[in-house]
């Protein structure tokens, strides 16, 4: 079982809107209101490629039980520590007269103590099942920017490794906790590292050699378009996809299921970087959020360019 | 007991953000949802006043179970019949930087024939026990545009009075049924009534005559921050509040809160269209609808300019 953990899931509602008046009374045209949240849409994922999955989490209030009807709905095993504080929302609005998207986040609940206490009870509980973690996403109000480490560290003495993608203090101390794999994008890689952020793949790999010496096993680098870089104790992998358009939203985290399925499989790098990036396509491809077309996928991975790489090719 | 009916009730949810990135991704610095349309707006104001009262509508879904939780925190008693389809959201996005304003309104459930047969029956059930009825707002999709005139015919073969607060078809047809009262803004007055939108005192008198010979008792025309109109058998009334800024959401359901409010009471008309006028402006200084302070209610009163209105002043 791999064992995904959603701290700060999200119900996510989306508007389109033909024109949008900003400073007037629009009717959108479609509504949709779905779970989501990075840690949601990498076990829906995992659940879509077959793997037995548990998401843990914390959620509250009526948006809470909205999120675990839809996730039950879609035969999804969820269990959350209830809080007191309300599940947050967040509210895109697709104007699509212009294909312009305005994106509204709210934070989170405060998290008591005691409320994460319940969580990392469950998760504690789970851990002699599970074959993998997955951490993914913000974390809550109330939560210290430690708490991944924390969760890293707790799997690590059950002997279950873990993938780390998250930002900031949270990503800075959960490599220092050593996950088998962190997967950031390149922004989040040299926000953490403090390296400038040109872009370029000798940068990513840069980067990412950085995270593996701060802590992590492996640093695979989401370079959107451009597919990712995996630097690992075997070697450098760069996977280039084909290009697709779409939307962007969930790449990443269809990217992270396709590597902790690579993980748990102990399949060789050149092939995690290639189903992960051709996975991330295929998200890119589907209309929302965690899901993915099999048949995108299967195409995306048929034209997938991996290489092996050497720094010094770019001198 | 006052029966005040909500077919399309909806949770309101407020951001506010300094200044919108509108193609990005914005975080609200304050977030509010709470229970809202002007059906809930109408019995919140009459709790307030101290009037005993009933909601009653339709609600489905988390929204529906969330609407239901903050009227039983509000001590407000309701009773909805449950839709399958989830009550509906409006979104306003308050830009604080720009003092703009941008709203997104859900159409609201497709509303079935039984279910609406149940909230019909729970209608019926509560005459007996009401001495008036509101009807206020939008008609959800699904029911036709006859349901209010359905019901205010109903009212009075119970003998209870009813006052009618909507739009469009729903407005002509209801006005038809013969309410008590009617009361439309100007705009809507002359959508109805096929006359022009020039918006003087003459135009809503004219107005609100021709209401009368459709059907209603009474006119009650709202005409913004200079008060409302009313055309009743008895004569015609003009009330003009002090000027007050603030948010004018729910500041004709604050009028219609107090013009039920004094039909309860069968108070003389002049006092019923300056208390109208006075809770109205009180709501518009109140941060928010369904609410205001009753000092700011004493305020408007004490200031009320009420006239006896005679046409012929005009020529």
């Amino acid at each position: 079982m791999i064992l995904v953990v959603a701290l700060n899931p999200a119900l996510d509602i989306t508007y389109r809107v033909d024109h949008v008046d900003w400073a007037g009374l629009n009717r959108p045209t479609e509504v949709q209101a779905r779970p989501g949240g990075k840690g949601l849409n990498v076990a829906r994922v995992l659940h879509a490629l077959g793997a037995d999955v548990l998401l843990a989490g914390l959620a509250g209030g009526h948006t809470g039980n909205e999120l675990r009807s839809a996730l039950g709905a879609a035969h999804v095993p969820a269990a959350f520590a209830e809080t007191a504080g309300p599940t947050r929302r967040t509210f895109a609005i697709v104007e699509t007269g212009r294909a312009q998207t305005t994106m509204f986040n709210e934070p989170g609940p405060l998290v008591s103590e005691a409320e994460y206490a319940t969580f990392a009870a469950m998760f504690t509980e789970a851990l002699p099942r599970s074959s993998a973690v997955v951490l993914s996403g913000s974390l809550p109000p109330g939560l210290p920017a430690s708490a991944y480490a924390g969760l890293i560290t707790t799997a690590a003495l059950a002997g279950v490794p873990a993938l780390l993608d998250t930002s900031g203090e949270a990503l800075r101390l959960g490599i220092a906790a050593g996950p088998a794999i962190v997967k950031p994008n390149l922004a989040e890689a040299e926000a953490v590292t403090g390296r400038s952020q040109r872009g370029g793949t000798a940068d990513a790999a840069a980067a990412a050699a950085d995270l593996r010496s701060l802590g992590a096993a492996a640093a695979v680098i989401t370079l959107g378009a451009a597919g990712l870089l995996a630097v690992t104790g075997e070697g450098t992998w760069l996977a280039t996809p084909r290009p697709v358009s779409g939307n962007p939203t969930g790449a990443g985290d269809a990217a992270a299921a396709a590597l902790v399925h690579g993980l748990v499989a102990d399949s060789p790098w050149a092939e995690r970087t290639g189903r992960a990036a051709a996975l991330g396509a295929a998200a890119v491809a589907a209309p929302v959020a965690g899901e993915f077309a099999q048949a995108d996928y299967e195409r995306a991975l048929a034209s997938m360019r991996v290489t092996r790489w050497d720094e010094s090719l770019c001198r």
